[in-house]
């Protein structure tokens, strides 16, 4: 294994298990879908507190998405919650305000004594670092952290009475988790602007929403199965070395055609003739269903990444070489 | 009060008023909203020619925005129009063509005699840069600076039959006031590249919006009444410091996921404990409602602004010193 | 002619023809459109083999933009297909997989031995590049290249039920033709990035394209006719200078509202009194059709190109003096 397989946070670390529903998480739980073992389901899981995010749960999608990043045998992602709330956002009771202690705790201070970063954007970052495409299954209500942990995911599909609410303002606080790069882009600033400016609540099915959603169902119990099927359509029939290299074309740019045009003639030149661009055609012409098989290594992109990436591990007592990771 | 309060305009010369309600304007009207007054109407007023804009009421916006900017009594402005009309644009019987003088005359050569920038620009920088929200609502039709001069306001709600108009091709111009930065943005390059192609009006519930306004009214007499209903909510219910850092956030980012979150990051770790953040978190776990008092000083945001501002302030002429101002 | 006249790709070898219904192509057509000739209608035609994309079509376009970028008589361009479909992507059955060599032939190795460039992204930038805006009439279904190319024109009307698919997850390749660049710009990054992730066809009025197309037909024979409707008006009533530097200043801008205000000031400055612009005024005040006459050097923006142009040219053994001739 290259260490270009390793996950930035936990290169050296990562242990891959026999399988994902062996893991033992306290906040989420992982499996393997039974229908297509290459989709991992992953459930916040907090069903007393409204799944509500904590630094344990940062922790755990951070280590469970360190695992997905390296191990071949997986090909998508799945996040879902477990009961009725997707995600109630930080868990105040915790970590504002009255700054109980305790095993949970995310208090204040963290964020002083740490590598002083936001702990959502963490999570977004593991997520959007992730060579596997993530589909959100949105079966009941997100706020804050709830869904601008969503918004680096290749796909979102929510319970149309869904409450999404970025909060923010209501807070005294700004939009976090690398949103405000994220929600404009999705959504465009016209939107993004009258969501955060009145931190309201809306349903999912509200026009204010404009695309993030991908498809609206009318139960919250059709949520997962309709994501579902969309992983298994995925993982069937598309390359992930494909998909992982869009979103970095898609989110990391030259700022004008003719820069992303030498960009992009330069990666799809490097893709002719690959395992997956083979097979790809192949099927295609064929008319059977395709064998994905490729990884980034072995399509040997030489331009990626083609952009300077940025040191965020922070200050040098989380990454005391000091030198740049991800 | 600090330097830093003062507008970049109208710095040292900000005199704030007893009330809105007494100021002295020509073609634009400022009231108080009876029921809040922290919310302030500004009505563009020129009746008698749909409320065309003339280089007064450049002047004359720019001036209450001055205000606005640094009186911590107001909190959200809402701009409407007097009459049918939201704003039919420049005025081209003063401005274009005929170059008639007068008090009015928005004659072309001010553009070369000036700082040689384009009015509708200034007045558009003026919103952009106020720390508190602004609310479009826009009760008739608006073409050209009628329509731009909304584009950096948080939110738009319009009249759905107003008619709206990116008319610059089909008069021999392009798009200003930093609309070619703004539309896109706001609402995709597919429908401002379309609006701006055919230069037609399109009413403002025509899809080609998208969601240029976050709610269109039955009739004109409501948009006003739907415009003061959010501001209410917005001013008692968020941060206005939170809402501001947003916008920033959103229109000035870091150009990637990893450098927004150093940035987020950090802003939000200055904001934890301050007075917006406690009252929000306290009024939320209370149930109540928040009083939100901070200001951007009170916030003390060390990183802010975390872009290199530019200097818009134009020939020496105007600005002796050279130096930025913004 | 001066030298900002030329094509960039066909600079001095750009003969006009007398009419475009005389032009040879094989497997593209051009006309004029009888009821106004300024207006071109270029049909991708290799009708029994759905309009697939070779290089030959590639060269074809290339060549006829190259004409309708200088060519004062051009005011305005429709894209359409033969047949039921628009364009059904890159001919698989010549470019990949066999490697079939012959007359038509897109081997790989052109990709190889050229100047290494991709052939759709010579297309959609000798579009992008024209003067004279485009619109794409898609009659019928256009996946891959056939919906790439269409990104840079300035509308899109399509056929109802076409379908289109960004196909290149489900082919072990990438986006391509610099779509990575304006897909996002153009719906946002939500859509675009569950449009790629899945790789599959979506019905034109599929609520995944957003604002793509400006208009939807309800039988593929209205395209055509509804595209030169929205042809003719564009031609008599807007100035294709105006156009083109709007869609320049809306892709190309400066960051910041601050940067933007100083660049559209400086431009619309000098256009103040522009042929277009008087014209256009005046027939505005005296409620007639204009006549634009405009070209970009007639407009004389002294500051166009405000940016660095990129040399896309390639290899030296393309471009022998290394020059940038864009």
């Amino acid at each position: 294994m290259s260490p270009r397989q390793k996950s930035p946070r936990h290169g050296p670390d990562v242990v891959l298990p026999n399988s994902y529903n062996d893991l033992k998480f306290t906040q989420i739980q992982t499996r393997h879908h039974d229908k297509e073992p290459s989709v991992i389901i992953l459930t916040l899981h907090r069903p007393n507190n409204h799944n509500a995010f904590t630094d344990k749960m940062r922790e755990e999608i951070e280590a469970a998405y360190g695992m997905f990043n390296v191990d071949d045998r997986v090909k998508c992602i799945v996040v879902t919650g477990s009961g009725r709330i997707f995600c109630a956002g930080a868990d105040l009771d915790i970590g504002f305000g009255s700054g109980t202690a305790g095993e949970e705790a995310e208090a204040v201070q963290d964020h002083r004594d740490g590598d002083n970063d936001d702990r959502g954007g963490r999570v977004t970052l593991s997520i959007f670092h992730c060579r596997k495409p993530t589909i959100g299954a949105l079966q009941g209500s997100a706020v804050g952290i709830g869904i601008t942990m969503t918004l680096p995911m290749n796909i979102r599909i929510a319970y149309k009475s869904a409450k999404i609410g970025f909060v923010f303002s209501r807070r005294g606080l700004i939009m976090e988790a690398c949103s405000s790069f994220f929600l404009p882009r999705l959504i465009g600033h016209s939107r993004a602007m009258a969501a955060t400016t009145t931190g309201s609540t809306y349903l999912a099915s509200d026009k204010i929403w404009g695309g993030l959603f991908t498809e609206l169902c009318e139960r919250p119990e059709d949520v997962l199965p309709k994501a579902l099927e969309v992983a298994e359509d995925v993982v069937r029939n598309t390359s992930s070395v494909s998909t992982y290299l869009m979103k970095e074309l898609m989110f990391r740019d030259k700022g004008s055609p003719e820069g992303q045009h030498l960009l992009d003639s330069r990666v799809i030149f490097e893709l002719f003739g690959s395992p997956d661009n083979t097979e790809g055609v192949q099927s295609f012409l064929e008319k059977r269903p395709a064998k994905f098989t490729g990884t980034l290594e072995g399509a040997n992109v030489t331009g990626y990444p083609w952009w300077m990436p940025l040191d965020i591990l922070g200050r040098p007592k989380v990454a005391p070489t000091g030198k740049a990771k991800i």
